[in-house]
This record gives structure tokens, sequence and C-alpha cells, in this order.
């Protein structure tokens, strides 16, 4: 995203235009996908019309036209006119990316951004003069509600867990092989939601027995709706803040830190190193900030969103750093993925 | 913004999470415009800390410093860090096209779609299903209140036109000299608004006498708000569907035929006909759209977003011939820009 704004952006701001207009492109998306086009269009495997697909969506043939148009002109679908009738087809992206029966679709995580990010970015002048979370103004709870309580109700959070599954299917991969974790035989996932990130520590390190501990309304779901019958990893219910944490040589924060206030990082990661033996870590998954500030852009908008949605913020690998060896841990090691998150491993 | 979708985004999906996160780039850019980081940049010129320009637009500093990483992050700010202290200054791009004493500042353009258009798109799925307008669900008024009475009240008349005279400090001169127009000596505007572009038409072509003919509620408002004392235009009040139009050998109709159901765009251009002299024409001012459907983008957009707001849709060059052959015009010329914005030529 962060391509350089050329000289030529002074005679014609094509570059800024594309940026007011994001949030356009993003709609698009997200409606193809809530009104089901994508699966359509996988399911059917031969090109449609507008009409036929409007038919079957039960929506205005006009409005959808123009939605598949715009698809279209993102290269997210192709269409082709033959006797002056245009009929669109899927492309391989929207095929595994954006249809709900692709394993790797980001559905989940689509309907989560649409239905509860798009509104709450709306108050995002008033997060900057307040300098904090706008869950309230935006839908009437709190930042505390958002995370310890178990969300606004079973189908919140469900739509929450949908979307850190959508996450670490396509991110989990890159994560669990920045570092060499096959030292580690026991692994406990703190926070560890669906599993998915688990799971893909099972099939790297194939020896390694690893656990997910979450709050028992996580662990409920995880099992409903996110587990296969002879699944790798073993699910276990408790509150990291304020119960015991299960024995492990390894303990992993993915998408933990970046959450709360730097106290109760800290609280979080002294009780981790209290609980840890010699050789034992942690290892911090993140969306990792660069020293100079100059991106990545992924990362600056995410710790954004934490501004407005909970009390925490992304980090640059020298805050990490602090942060770990004031908790006591040592032989520090930052891994950067050249992908959206990074990691920081901390031994005791 | 159409860049080829290639075969790595197969690998990891970066172009899709670019498109998924558009909506939280287009808000940075807008909270910063509204909270008045560019002009106090474009003002002081020199760099900044985050905590300087906290204290003087009364925001928090946690918040802000936030937001301007992300501003550099897409190249819009710029940053250095000297003693460990972070500086941030303007960049050429945000003190033309961002601060607002700059005379080609896009922050009328900003704030209209920040605070109308991007919570309008939140009904994008209910526009698509109904194939309508959904002003009605977003801000409690229906698509004929926005266009025919003068709007929801003064201050909103003032923020669109804002919008309009922000499109045509931009736009305006690609489109004025598309075609030659020297040929014509008297120009009416219809519905011009602010008079900007009839402004550039003046500028273009001095031999030309230029008349703005919009609804008295405008006209009042570009009076007071939008024009110099020696204004090489003139003002008429008036209402294009229902009134008479006044004399000239050629009328623009710029972002006026988009807005409107087929029906009523032929009354007009009938009328504009019946009211022209042999040898007289009409100028088209619109996004067009290509007739292999593949784009361009911004026009694509922008026509779902008239059928969020409107009635009307954009076109591509095979419909606007039909329109103006339709109400009788001939020697139709149409001519793209390579722009956001191209031009109609019909002649009676």
């Amino acid at each position: 995203m962060a391509e350089q704004l050329s000289q030529s952006e002074l005679d014609y701001p094509f570059k800024l235009l594309e940026y007011i207009n994001g949030f356009k492109i993003s709609k698009v998306i997200f409606t193809a996908s809530q009104l089901g086009v994508f699966d359509l269009m996988l399911q059917c495997q031969k090109a449609l019309s507008a009409e036929c697909i409007a038919k079957e969506l039960h929506t205005s043939q006009n409005g959808l036209e123009r939605l598949l148009d715009a698809l279209v002109g993102i290269d997210i679908l192709d269409v082709e006119i033959i006797n002056g009738k245009a009929l669109y087809s899927s492309t391989d992206v929207s095929d595994l990316y954006l249809a709900k029966a692709s394993p790797k679709s980001l559905s989940n995580m689509i309907l989560y951004q649409s239905q509860d990010i798009y509104p709450l970015w709306n108050f995002l002048p008033d997060a900057v003069r307040q300098g904090r979370s706008q869950n309230e103004k935006a839908f009437g709870t709190s930042s505390k509600d958002t995370c310890e309580t178990p969300f606004r109700c079973e189908e919140e959070l469900l739509k929450f867990m949908g979307m850190m599954h959508s996450t670490w299917v396509f991110a989990a991969h890159d994560v669990v092989t920045a570092i060499d974790l096959s030292p580690f035989k026991t692994v406990v996932d703190l926070g560890g939601c669906t599993g998915t990130l688990a799971r893909e520590v099972c099939l790297v390190y194939p020896y390694c027995s690893i656990t997910v501990f979450d709050i028992p309304e996580v662990v409920k779901m995880a099992k409903k709706h996110f587990c296969g019958i002879d699944d790798c990893i073993t699910f276990k219910e408790g509150d990291f803040f304020n119960g015991e944490l299960p024995e492990a040589n390894l303990y992993i924060l993915a998408g933990i830190i970046h959450g709360w206030e730097e106290e109760k990082c800290l609280q979080l990661l002294h009780k981790i190193y209290a609980q840890s033996k010699p050789g034992g870590g942690v290892l911090i998954v993140e969306a990792m900030l660069n020293e100079n500030r100059r991106g990545p852009i992924f990362s600056q908008l995410l710790s954004l969103n934490m501004l407005l949605q909970m009390e925490g913020k992304e980090r640059s690998p020298s805050e990490f750093f602090k942060l770990l060896t004031t908790a006591g841990f040592k032989d520090i090691q930052v891994q950067r993925t050249g992908k959206c998150y990074d990691v920081v491993l901390g031994i005791k």
C-alpha cells in the first residue's frame, strides 16, 4: 500500500483519490461476500449473467450488475461479453479466498470487518481526540465488554472467532516456521481461540504436544464449530489473567499482547516467566511496527484499530525487547516474516 | 486501483487484505483532514513532534501519534527521528491537496465523503438487494430530498457544494480542453453549482460568455462562498426541469445526467435540443464506463454511489450515444481524458 507518491501525483491526485475511495472498494468486496456472490460462482463453475445471479441471490439486477462490474474492475471477477451479453465468472483468487466453501476463505474476516469494524472506524476522529476506544459510541458497549466478558452475545463471539480463524488460516504457517520451535515439546497457546494456529504447530512439529487455553465460552464454541473428529490439539478452559496456567515448555501469545495496556501485558508475562522452567520460553505473535515509524501500513492500521476497539497497541522490536526483558526473559529473538504477522521469542 | 492480481496473490492475499483495509486508509486521511493536521503542518513549515501537534489540535498524543504514523506509512506525511524523537512534516502532496488553505485542496470533498458517503455505503448490501437509494435508511431522507429540495439544510448544501468545488478544481481543466469549445461563444452551465467548472471555461476560452444556471438556493450560496469580486462568470437562477432555459450556443451538463433516471435525462436533453439553434450543442461531462465493463474502477464506484444516493448511473460511450441521438442530437463526439471525468459533445 505504501507505494511512493510520485511527482505526477502533483499533476493529478490519482493515488489520493484511490485512498479516498478505499472504503468503497472494501464495501464492494464485503457486500459481494455477504450476498453470496463468490459462493454461487464457485458452485456453478461457469460464466453467469447478472440476471441469473440476481435471480439466484434474490437481489435487484440493476444493483447487482454494478457490483459485479466493480469486482471486475479490481480483478476479483472476470467478464466476457458474448453476443452483447455480459457473462461473469470467478477467478482463482475469488475461489480460493472469498468463497465460503474454500478452506482458505476470508469470508469470516470480511463479515467481522464489515459489520463490526467499518462502523467503528466512523468514530476515528473521536478516538484520536480522546485517545481511547469508541465501542460504546458505536455499539453501546465498553472496551471491557469486548474482551473480558464473552462478547455481546453468542453470535458476536462466533463472528469474532471466525475472524481469528480466517486470519490464522492464511497467516499461521509463516508464523510457526519463522523460528525453529522443535526444541519445545509441550506448547500452550494462551487465548488460542479456535485452535487454528495451534493446528499449524502440530502440522509443522508433529512431535510436539499442544494445548489451547481459553475461557470456557470460547472453548465450547471452538469445539462446536472449529474442530474435526481426530483433532491433533487439546483444549483447556481457564483465564490466563486470573487463573493458573498449564505447564509448558513454550507459551504462545498470538494477538494477545496488542489488546491490553502495558501493565496487564507485564502482569501476564511475569506470570508466564514464573511458571516457566529454565530453557522454557514465550513466543509473541503480532503485526510488528518498524523502528523508523515508516510502516508496515498493515501494522499501523491495526494499531489504530486497537485504539478504537481495545486498550492496546502494536509495537516495534525494541518495545517488545523492553517488555520481555522487564518480565525477566533473555535471549530475545525477533523474526520478521515479510508477511502480516511477525514473532518474538524470549527464553527463561 | 485495477492492478492485475497476480499468481503470488494465491500464496498470500496481500492485495485482498489491502482492499479489505481500504476503508481504514480512507478514514485515516479523513480524520487527519477533519482534525486540521495538514493545515497546522502547512502553517508551521517545520517538522513537529506528535506531542506538539496533539497540544495544538487538542487531541490525545497516543491517538494522534498512531494517526501520524499511518499517514507516514502511505507517504502522505514524512517523519525523521532525531535523538530518539519522531518529528513529522508535510509533503508536497499534503500541502497541495490536503491543507485547506491550498487553492487545490480536496478538504471539502473529504468532509463530504467522510460524513455523508462513508455511512451511506454501510448500506450497500441493501442497495444491491433492493436496487435503490438508501438515503432514507442512512439519514432519514429520500433520494428526492437529496436532489430536488435544497438538501437537508444550509450546512449540508454548503458541504455538497464544497465537494463539487473540490472536484472541478482538479478535474475541470482536462474536461474543458478535451474538445475544442472555441466555436461556442455563449455557454450555459446547467446546474453549474459553485461556478468552478465555468471559470475554467472562461480561462481557456476568454472570448466566451458563460452563465451558471442553478436553483436560487445554490446561486445564493455560490455568490456568498465561492465567488471573487471580479468574477468572469454570470449566475442565473432557475430550474432546468421545470423552468425556461437561457439561450446559449452550448449547454454544459457536468455531473447532472448521472443523477437521474433515463426518462428525466431524456426530458432534459429534449428540452435543450428544442431550445438550441442549428449548430448549437450540449456537452455532457461524466465519469465514463468502458464498453467491455472492465473499468475504470473510479467510474464503476461512482455508478454504485449513484445507486446508493440518487436514481441515476454512470454510462458507457454507446449509452451516451443512444441518449443523445434519441433526443435528436447528431455529430456525437466522445472524448476520454485518461483522468476521472470524460466528455461527450452532441450537435443540433
